[in-house]
């Protein structure tokens, strides 16, 4: 439906639209995967939005950005809405490049007021004239970035419209403060004094409506529209994640991300169970996480030992200071993570964690590309950006046995310790760990080698020694497990000519950089296979593995020419 | 004094005591440099917690840390404080491993309430009592992080005192909505409904007391321990950047550091010189800085066109969102920042500027060893964490002269460039700058030649080469000016067989290892020096470089080891 479309529709008849859209949401993401009971709990609320606003004239900047499925809709893209988070179609995510209705990207958390301000005083600056609008999430609220961006409201002298998406969720249930606030104000008949929440930053309060009532949302949105004139709006909706199904609205917490096909056996049910058992040998232990207690299978112990277990909401800094000063005090924090929300925090993790030498240990989630999220999403950093930083040990295991020795030997250390993994793996086997290690894991008699990090990339290489095999060329295999330290001992003593790396990392700073450093006097020619320099799309793992990543027929390639060259 | 004998004082024994105390600082700092207003502030404020509290057994974190010298006067360290911020001398900052009574090292803003909170929560769990304090201007109140902090409050259900040290100053006066609030609450006769500011988060709020005013200050103290007993408490005190010496109380900004000799010419003056010039032509142009106006040169800017000047406080992260939506919306933002500080928006320049390839220039300052100021704020790792971000031109100018061609150029940019330079250097001359080319400022018959990036290297690169050419050995010297894109053109095309690279930057992920890398098939040696892979302590830059960096005799031995291998 067009915007005009939309202004002239009756409200039964936008009703059964949004029927419609809800619709064509969950069969998109049944099939394609994706987020699904954040974008069922908008549907009214955005198409309220294209009704009384002009995009891409008006410009909105949705936080996180996992919510803006019908805007999509609405925006000229339903065509090609069945190609979501597939190679080269629809992203699930706000894109520039993909349409001028998407103002701003997005993926990570609390961006969205702080965006919203920068468009809004460029538009001042500019003499233009229209309106912005910042589209988030009580559980993004949480983050400090926000707060960042409403303290200076009133430095920057402009006017944008918040809408705030209250559904009482992150992933997980919000949490703290700031949310108790919110469920406070949601329960007063009148509004209340915690208006000053906003009001001081010098927002006007609006609030609160049912956002998923089209009668109740529009004049709000009207009336929003009008105040922009004389200010910044906050205008405070409630939602429902998941509404108009009832499995959703049941657990909106399992049914935020969808996944089209079952995944298969996964690091993060290791890290509950080993976390659970070291818990209960050594009182010490604590977790630590930035509102994803269940993607990072820390739910066990959560319930096991709520007292020594800790979300703190979706904030990363916090949570990795706070881990810190546990450690600084003698408490072992684990403090899970996905790969690329760390970057969140990196500065604490250099200047808290590692700078102060304190035994945190980090669990990495999603290293590697994590796939249909996207260019936000993708952990293709981790190496490069945790191996520079002094003090901090770096690892990589082979599969979930090696992962778990690893959990057991980080008890042990007295120092940080980054363990970074993929989302799924097998199960497999393994032998002994000793901090800074390779381990070879097929000898053979060859001048030539490869060392390769963590799951994905020893199955490209065993898979591509195998053909070379087939073709009388013996490889050697190494388990490059741990980035940092640098296995210096076995590079000196290994007499293979040709050394070739593979990590599912971006090569700049990686591991492949590191070890043809160490080597570049030794006569030996090294060649790195990882992630090209350039953002990586949305698209299956595989997929995105072949086009940017270490490639299985590129590595094939080198090792025949190595193999010619003799 | 010891603690007994704090306790066992008058008030006019005490007020005495102060004098003395700042009397030595006073001393200290005019010799040695250091912070000056902001420790002036706090005497009074620091006896009070001294005789209130045990410490080490009660433990204190001091946001940022530069407010901590009477702390350190106070806990054994008086005989040594005359070493302030030399090498091997005393911190000027805390430091765990200088003393017991340093529970938390700090440097960076907005991480107290964190790691206080962890610091109580770990002594809840080991059952142990104590008290723990986070002391926390009001400049840092403003950053981010202090807000997931406070939102924690309830999760962790633990308690602390937080002494709100409210003298109206970041470096820069501070801003925005929070500053608005509390200057609010100290204009008003009775505490108004602002306190909410706190209470939501379920503090108890005292205050407010006048800090430097040690009979006020005593009970207000004693009160907030007893307080403590049923739960965190906030105690807000005012006090007087600079108080007791006329000029630091009317200069809070240019006294809040000192240094011991007059600085050569700096960076940033030509960054304020040429951002005025530029925005005389180009009305996009537009800078932000997160609470360092000064410190950074833009002043100038900030006055000529104060429409298109930011300071939003101490909040790096949204400073770049800003920056970056600002960019998206055709604007040209140049953000200003520390190197270290922009550690603290990691994630924003990936996620929010390189990921949507936005054309915003960061003006790294401090890049390379900073010096007196210790760990917290050497700027070693930029060129690590910067080259491996896709789309990012990473730049080094050899003079200011040529960070002027520099920023001129980065007009002309359709994506993000970072220029990174240390504090003072010459102006020299310069010709012209291609982005991602280097420069031979050197050319002699050799198998040796020098990639030196930055003014620092450079200036040791040329005195070596002065002393092995003096031994009849030729050495080449090439300005590496981008650290990316690398002139893998110019690294092609010559043909010396020896190649050494030297970087102000750890050695991991910096240059010389892009380089090592990329030559590492080409039958070419090469030597990197750079910054060692550990924390690099106070002291001067040159005892630094010395130590912890490239060091010319390294340097020039490894070039007659070149030499003599023919």
């Amino acid at each position: 439906m067009t915007h005009e479309a939309l202004c002239g529709a009756s409200i039964s008849q936008l009703k059964k639209f949004c029927e419609q859209i809800r619709e064509e949401i969950f069969q998109t993401v049944a099939v394609r995967g994706g987020h699904l009971a954040s974008n069922l709990g908008v549907v009214e609320l955005t198409v309220g939005l294209h009704r009384v606003f002009s995009f891409p004239k008006d410009k909105i900047v949705f936080d996180v950005g996992h919510q803006c499925y019908t805007h999509k809709l609405l925006s000229g893209r339903e065509d090609r809405f069945f190609t979501l988070r597939q190679r080269n179609g629809i992203s699930g995510f706000p894109k520039r490049t993909e349409s001028k209705y998407d103002s701003y990207d997005t993926g990570h958390a609390g961006t969205s007021i702080s965006a919203a301000l920068g468009i809004a005083k460029a538009r001042d600056l500019k003499g233009e004239n229209f309106q912005v609008i910042a589209l988030i999430g009580d559980g993004s609220l949480n983050n400090g970035l926000v707060y960042e961006a409403l303290n200076s409201l009133k430095i920057l002298n402009t006017n944008i419209l918040i809408v705030l998406n209250d559904n009482g969720m992150s992933i997980s249930p919000t949490v703290g403060g700031t949310h108790e606030v919110l469920d406070e104000m949601k329960g007063a008949e009148v509004p209340t004094e915690d208006i000053a929440l906003f009001e001081r930053y010098g927002l006007q309060y609006m609030g609160i409506y049912n956002g998923n009532d089209l009668e109740e949302v529009l004049p709000a949105l009207e009336r929003a529209k009008k105040a922009l004139k004389t200010g910044s709006v906050l205008l405070h909706v409630t939602t429902r994640k998941g509404q108009g199904y009832a499995f959703c609205e049941q657990e909106p917490d399992r049914t935020h991300g969808i996944s089209p096909s079952k995944p298969g056996k996964e690091y993060s049910t290791a890290l509950g169970e080993e976390l659970v058992a070291l818990a209960k040998k050594d009182k010490r232990i604590v977790a630590v996480t930035a509102a994803m207690t269940d993607a990072l299978g820390l739910r066990p112990f959560f319930e096991r030992y709520p007292e020594r277990a800790f979300d703190v909401g979706i904030c990363e800094e916090h949570a990795s200071v706070l881990s810190a000063a546990l450690a600084a005090e003698g408490m072992r924090p684990y403090y899970a993570i996905y790969s690329t929300f760390l970057q969140r925090a990196f500065d604490e993790v250099i200047h808290d964690i590692c700078g102060q030498n304190l035994p945190v240990t980090f669990c990495i989630d999603r290293a590697g590309v994590s796939g249909s999220d996207g260019e936000t999403h993708q952990g293709v950093f981790d190496l490069s950006y945790l191996s520079m930083i002094p003090n901090l040990t770096v690892a990589i295991p082979k599969n979930i046995a090696e992962f778990r020795l690893m959990l057991r030997e980080s008890a042990h250390m007295n120092g940080p310790l980054a363990i970074r993994y993929p989302r799924e793996g097998t199960e497999g086997e393994a032998g002994t760990v000793d901090i800074g290690k390779f381990e070879v894991l097929h000898s053979t008699m060859s001048d030539i080698v490869i060392f390769a990090a963590g799951e994905r990339c020893l199955a490209l290489a065993r898979g591509v020694i195998e053909k070379a095999e087939s073709e009388g060329i013996g490889v050697t295999l190494v388990n490059a497990r741990f980035a940092k330290p640098l296995d210096t001992e076995m590079l000196d003593a290994r007499g293979e000519k040709y050394v070739i790396t593979i990590e599912d990392n971006v090569l700049l700073g990686g591991i492949g950089e590191a070890i043809a450093q160490y080597l570049c006097n030794s006569g030996k020619h090294v060649f790195s296979f990882g992630f090209k320099d350039c953002f990586i799309p949305h698209g299956s793992v595989r997929e995105l593995m072949e086009e940017f990543g270490p490639n299985a027929d590129e590595v094939l390639r080198c090792i025949r020419d190595c193999h010619a060259r003799g």
